[in-house]
């Protein structure tokens, strides 16, 4: 049985890391990779680099929007280097993959690997429900893209042997897209009620996201929430 | 203080991958780099894969045979993903991290690493205290050169300390009755816009409850949450 993890790449800039990323992941079992945007591909150095995972690039997924590669996703794990100056709760690849082998098998969960130079934007990182940091040197903490692909995929290989089997959840966890809908919704009512300045609504949101996906909400939570928003509309409709 | 921790690479083959073997170094906060008759260094790939990490390429040691790369060393690991006949002790990363940080600080020791295609011999393994394993795909073992290195890098600055470096949270926690007032003027709203049977509001209050109890909201968060309340109760006073 294959994992539901899928490895997804924003904007790669070489083709190279492509073929090494899914290198990476076929040592470490995963099988799903999804490119966005990706500025070459295929491309003969990504085959190159990929050594015997031909077949991790065959079966890639190009997509235009980081939405389309996590549609349907439960967890949604952001990788960044970068210290942000609203923390978001930070997880370390052991802790990740701990807290995917506790899911139920048939949800599926993606981890984002950003651009080489740039990483992922804020605007990206508000689409994932936990940010994962690998521990390195703060002096040089930039990892290779295929290198921090690889290590996630070690501690997601490595838990698999002590993979516990968990009682099942009242409800499955609320999906990205499921999430992004709430979101959207809370942020419509909060600007009728002129709580949000509709000009420059993303500190606040990113501060009420942030506290909902510590949460970690399931659909009926979500279903319950937006019901109240709902309701909320319909007192002065 | 640094570690003594030598990455010893035997007889590579591409430049390129002791540049991005220094790079994951780097990243690990490793600075002792052996090259065993390597086919071609320095060079300009080696350069252009190591990044930033320049620095551990120009202090890298170049010697002719395995026994100078590993004279006094107390724990010498070699690296193979290749099944031996006769099984060597195993040791997975982690414990390989583990049994270093047991040692007094001044004790050196190595970690090697084989060529690209053949790995190490057994005359190598030979001179070898621990076989160091990497756990992968069984059908798909045989790592990157610099991807090994970067799995046994992370494991060694992984165990380094448990530091847990709990960042300040910006806002001190919510006290249990600032989270009472919070749930009370919530559950207010929600029988004012008809959400909430007010004759029987435990269930849904309890569910509520339990999803913010799980974020573990602070001081800020829930002013905002009773802003947006107060926000929706003027809306139609």
């Amino acid at each position: 049985m294959r994992d539901r993890v899928r490895i997804v790449l924003v904007e790669t800039s070489h083709p190279g890391n492509i073929g090494a990323a899914a290198r990476a992941m076929k040592n470490m079992d995963l099988d799903e990779l999804w490119l966005v945007a990706p500025k070459s591909f295929p491309d003969v150095e990504a085959t190159a680099r990929a050594s015997g995972a031909q077949d991790i690039l065959e079966s890639a997924r190009v997509v235009e929007s980081l939405d389309e590669a996590i549609a349907g996703c439960a967890v949604v794990a952001g990788t960044s280097a970068r210290l942000r100056r609203l923390a978001w709760p930070e997880i370390t690849p052991r802790e990740c993959a701990t807290l995917i082998r506790e899911l139920p098998g048939d949800v599926s969960t993606a981890i984002i690997f950003g651009r080489e130079k740039t990483g992922l934007t804020n605007d990206e990182m508000d689409r994932c429900s936990h940010m994962l940091s690998i521990p390195a040197n703060p002096e040089y903490s930039s990892l290779n893209l295929a290198a921090a692909v690889q290590i996630v995929g070690y501690e997601l290989f490595d838990s698999k042997a002590s993979r516990k089997s968990v009682e099942e959840p009242e409800s499955p966890p609320a999906t990205a897209d499921e999430l992004e809908r709430y979101y959207a919704h809370l942020e419509s009512v909060m600007v009728e009620i002129g709580f949000l300045n509709p000009d420059n609504p993303r500190h606040l949101m990113r501060r009420i996201r942030r506290l909902h996906n510590r949460a970690g909400l399931d659909q009926n939570e979500v279903n319950i929430l937006r019901g109240i928003l709902t309701a909320v509309q319909k007192k002065w409709s």
